[in-house]
């Protein structure tokens, strides 16, 4: 593990959050990945995308290259996912994210997944041994609060601590309860699926 | 002309910026155009997009209809562009523009435009003339500074006095001397452009 502590977190840490854009689900085809660079919870920094398949396999490697690739990459600090699966069951595998980027890697989900659920999706689909594996490998998710202290997320963390994770995560959700950085490339990815 | 009075201008009012991504210029072909809601100058509220063509004459209509088909916009009170000029010489009729949205329209840049510069190069293009009166039917860009008082940027504005357009630019342009709509839509129309 690439493990990163945080004497202090600045203001304008530079995070990215990653998210998918729609598609029609079991039907074979790619769905757009949007990566948003914001400073902390109020600046619009930058945009970086790649493509992934509908339940494949590409969804690490894919996110991987598009981060260390881009312009941005020397100044992100740390990698903010919108969960672990990916255009519909291509599951990011977050220890090898963070492996390969060098940079802590924070899921953040507004609900926390259900895991009988997602195992029981999971038969329908080649190697499914393997893609439960990595969902299994990021870790059970920890309930937080961010903005509101009544309203919860949760989140998995790898390569940092579970208390930076929650000052990041507190420091950039400026305007709802989970950080900028996801909420605009939700926006994003959901917008522009049809460009 | 349709024409907006703001009594107080809110610091959430909505507004778009519009701006075109990256293409080959003079080879035929479409372009992504990318509209941004911001709320004032600090959040960002949603994305539209339409294509236009290399040197064509459908920016007008095209963006008349990405803004008024979309969810936003009931609430968008200003339409701002990166200049009139889209897609190479894809003249935007700016008054045309105002009147199919019934917003007012305010042009941006950073530069002052080169007219001279412009009349020249529009002679290599088909129908020329009807793309010089557009461009001086959208008048005369003026002065204006917006974030850093010393910094100068140029506007050309339909529908709105130029008091309140300039108060417009201050209140929105919060990081850079132009309004973080068009800041944004800038970033994403060349990150995404071959998306």
């Amino acid at each position: 593990m690439n493990r990163k502590s945080f004497r202090v977190i600045k203001p304008e840490i530079r995070v990215l959050g990653v998210d998918d854009g729609a598609f029609t689900p079991h039907v074979k085809g790619h769905v757009p990945v949007i990566g948003v660079v914001f400073r902390g919870g109020y600046w619009f920094d930058g945009v970086m995308h790649t493509k992934i398949a509908v339940d494949g396999f590409d969804a690490t490697d894919s996110i991987s290259s598009m981060i260390t690739g881009s312009s941005h990459y020397k100044q992100l600090r740390v990698i903010m996912l919108n969960g672990i699966t990916f255009a519909g069951f291509n599951i990011v595998d977050v220890k090898a994210l963070n492996v390969a980027t060098k940079l802590p890697v924070i899921t953040v989900t507004r609900e926390k997944p259900d895991f009988a659920e997602i195992h029981k999706a999971l038969q329908n689909l080649p190697n499914s041994e393997a893609r439960w594996e990595a969902i299994l490998d990021a870790g059970e998710p920890i309930e937080v609060s961010t903005r509101n202290e009544k309203a919860k997320v949760y989140m998995q963390t790898v390569g940092v601590s579970k208390e930076d994770a929650q000052k990041i995560l507190r420091l950039t959700s400026t305007r709802s309860n989970i950080p900028e950085a996801l909420r605009v490339a939700h926006i994003i990815a959901s917008g522009l699926s049809r460009l």
